[in-house]
């Protein structure tokens, strides 16, 4: 097999060729929960962004997309934090890319916890703390910061995106307050 | 964008189109260190496969492999290890898939510690306990298992496709024994 | 300082001294949940103990207890599992010691999500597979082997020790089971 | 068992009480590897003391210490930064609290990786980012800022407390740098 060469490395796909690559293989995602932190490290509060829905309605949201081909996994959490919450959110990315946790996004209900009719993705979700100011980008309406006791409220859950509730929950689970 | 249908899920992919996505789209991987553990927990030995390399050699190598579309991590990681252990293994998958790493592949060397010149690929390692009898399958010439200490020494490291002995060394690390 | 003699391994204390040093020093603890596997490594139940309480109630609660002097956390665990579960559960320890989570139980009611009043202590958390026979031992009453579904149960949380409650909770959630 | 008492929480320990405890109990503590990260998060440098060691010598160390009675890992985690790195090192405590590894130091050489003549230590490991200006404290006669590559040089891990080297180590192959 010969080797890839420098004109590869763009990774641009034509949407059609990406439609099609999204039913051949499973995509490479991150799904970043964005939190402003005290002193101590705790968890004061989570940035849940507010977007149009596929169903015309609004759900809350988290950081996430696609890791592009020849893209490091840091460089994608910070172009999707840029694109998300704007050039001065200041994120301070982990030391470490140990994931805490690992959702498998399906196209069919039911295989797993994470549904998304779109694709297969598996997707390496990390906690960013942001110490800058964050504006919400393109399509997104709002940008809310709510406590961790907020975030697991049964109606803030049920607004989110359904896999996003889920990977919330493992992350405050994870900071030690759910 | 429409759903994906029973059709696709099939992910079976033509050679050719194979080679084309892994130019233009990060694989998703699993890196597995086959271990015997003790009755305490303690990694005995670590299971190394011998294959004909790239260059008319010969490399030992962990099990790895690609996760295909619609299928989950831990099937995944089952086919690969009876593809390279053979069916009667008996490996026993942790609870929890937190990956101990996440190695990332790229075709260009020197951008991580992992170069593979056919692809980008994430992947996500895991230790797994095989409790059964192992063969080596296709085109592996033998299974060696070596203790802790016979996998860290130089010469063992220098005789691994270069990305796994980076792997094994961070199992080692997690397992406490190096 | 001198060194510790032989004498000293021995970490025998007498029953006052343990009271004494229980408000002076915080304990190492384990906090382990068992749980039956499947193949694919699956959370299929989890065993919980049913104990008298000091309240004159029963409550449940996991497999749980001190690291000695001189003691290694593997040793502790298989200790404890041997001490609550009998002799032939036949305990899977993980080749890695990072806990999935540290439980920090304080003496004083509402500093963290962990209260004991009897001591501060620092509890690494472990998910242990048993293959064996489990049979309750000493003064509990019963062992009964839960689905994640039923451990999260609000009804089945509210009989659990208040700590073991959340320390389940945090074991489905690591086992991608809630 | 009768509560903790408020005047319990003091936590002070008289020396010859503290001498008596650590022959008896496993202590808690801590070990902080203090660490500059760039923009990306990636280790540009690690944080080694210099102090006097027991034989007379110099030996490079890690920010490292007992968790206190009624003291959460958190306040000990900061306690011992502002210890040895001063009170303006602007620390970055990370979100959870789930170590990167577990060291169990035994006054008995060679039972584990970890040796420490004056007692039984266990020794939860965390990363910790400083953002400020860290100077010596106490009787530490330098700070040194070393790059991981630099960390990892034989001669360097060789001036190390023992224990403190394995734990660089495995701070660093946790942060894909060695």
């Amino acid at each position: 097999m010969s080797e890839v060469s420098q004109d590869d490395i763009s990774g641009w796909l034509p949407p059609d060729r990406l439609e099609w690559a999204r039913r051949k293989l499973p995509m490479v995602y991150v799904d970043i929960v964005p939190v402003r932190i005290d002193a101590r490290g705790v968890v004061r509060s989570v940035g849940l962004l507010l977007r149009p829905n596929r169903d015309a309605g609004l759900s809350r949201s988290l950081v996430s997309g696609r890791v592009l081909f020849h893209e490091q996994i840091r460089d994608a959490i910070l172009r999707h934090i840029e694109k998300d919450l704007g050039p001065v959110s200041l994120p301070r990315l982990p030391a470490g890319l140990q994931p805490f946790t690992v959702a498998e996004y399906f196209p069919t209900p039911g295989v797993t916890a994470f549904h998304d009719p779109r694709h297969h993705a598996v997707s390496l979700a990390y906690i960013v703390p942001v110490d800058g100011d964050c504006q919400p980008q393109q399509n997104a309406l709002d940008l809310a910061w709510l406590s961790p006791v907020e975030v697991l409220d049964p109606v803030v859950q049920a607004e989110m995106v359904p896999g996003h509730a889920t990977i919330v929950r493992a992350a405050m689970t994870h900071s030690g307050l759910a």
